[in-house]
């Protein structure tokens, strides 16, 4: 069977795990609405998420130290909302915080919760993200996501594609990075992962950008499991 | 109601969550008997334990980089195996890590579980431990520990009761210290949270040290909560 050998599965979360595209937009036109703004919440969310990478990018070079998720989303917020109408001068702290804490009330995908109930019955199961561990946390409590662990990017002190994201997770498992396998909608993520000695097994979110997703819409590789969701992975995996 | 303002509640583990002596000396009970070796199980469990704070003196001090708990436990392990007619030689190294996750295999108390349940309905929980992340999430599988995150030693690099364990949480969680109630049956390592400027709540365990035990059997200190159980907390705190 695939995966013979590997005792955790780790997960990638952002387009995995959560469907953060639609649940940013929905958020951010609820605030739209309140402040009487004319934007669109899913171009914002492109907006927002667009900022991710490059951000991340600073910490990766090392021209700038470890920094939480929490902190680079909130410094994205602020770039992107005179884009859309709304001028961040205007708002108080705790409606920026609360803004940007739509990344902590993200929402599964329909069979995500389900799929990992599975999962958890034969492998310990944990997210492997760039978010911080109280994003996780608050994400998977609203969700009912049943991690056994929440592996922060606080622990790696790195942002995946780093090979210490996926090794140093593999250390604080206390296995071999084969005995771990990264679970993603993204190719590049389980390149990474491989790269590292990790296995791999792939998901297709070809939603997670919206109706016209050109990316990852199928395996780019001969990923070690490729299933077409969270519950017929576990149905591959023998749970 | 005591805890007003309060976001989180992060445990002590080994004696306030689990009954760290009996579930070790069950299972070097069952070692012995499978190795023909007369000795006591309850004897063992203590003698294990007391090398406990000693080893984490070495990396508190400084003297050694921070160690994961497991890696100390099996050192150890090592140690006291010989002084309990075990020849340490003669085993395997399979045999010998099994022993040693005897520390991942530790019963609850019998409150524990049905007091975090209900006491997670309003409150962020996570463990407040010197043991690592895995070990505190193979304890919280096996048992159904329902934590909301596992905050292992590795996130503080710090062992209680240096004040970086403390403070390095609340930071992990983003809150203020005052939003962070630490709960232990330890009076000592409330001491040290309430210094950091957490909020401290004692339960104690009169048994965790055996029948004859001395210390910690009640609060010493005017605690901001003081309850007789996991379920008694919960009700005390309005869960």
């Amino acid at each position: 069977m695939a995966m013979d050998g590997v005792k955790a599965l780790v997960f990638d979360v952002f387009g995995t795990v959560v469907d953060w595209r639609t649940s940013v937009a929905r958020q951010a036109s609820e605030f739209f609405a309140k402040h009487g703004v004319q934007s669109d919440g899913f171009a914002f969310a492109d907006a927002w998420r667009k900022q991710y990478q490059p951000a991340m990018t600073e910490v990766r070079s090392g021209r700038r130290p470890f920094t939480r998720l929490d902190v680079l989303h909130r410094e994205n917020l602020l770039k992107v909302l005179p884009e859309h109408g709304v001028d961040p001068s205007k708002l108080s702290e705790a409606e920026i915080d609360d803004l940007n804490r739509a990344w902590h009330r993200l929402d599964p995908w329909p069979d995500t919760v389900a799929g990992l109930t599975r999962l958890k019955t034969r492998f310990f199961i944990a997210p492997l993200s760039n978010g911080n561990i109280v994003l996780m946390a608050n994400v998977a409590k609203r969700a009912g996501i049943p991690w056994d662990a929440i592996l922060g990017s606080e622990v790696s002190q790195a942002f995946k594609p780093q090979p210490e994201a996926y090794l140093r997770t593999a250390e604080v498992l206390a296995m071999r990075p084969e005995e771990v396998a990264l679970i993603a909608a993204h190719n590049n993520d389980l390149a990474a992962a491989r790269q590292c000695g990790l296995r791999t097994g792939f998901v297709p979110r070809p939603t997670e950008h919206g109706p016209n997703q050109k990316t990852d819409l199928r395996a780019e590789a001969d990923w070690d499991v490729v299933a077409e969701s969270f519950t017929d992975l576990a149905s591959k995996l023998g749970c």
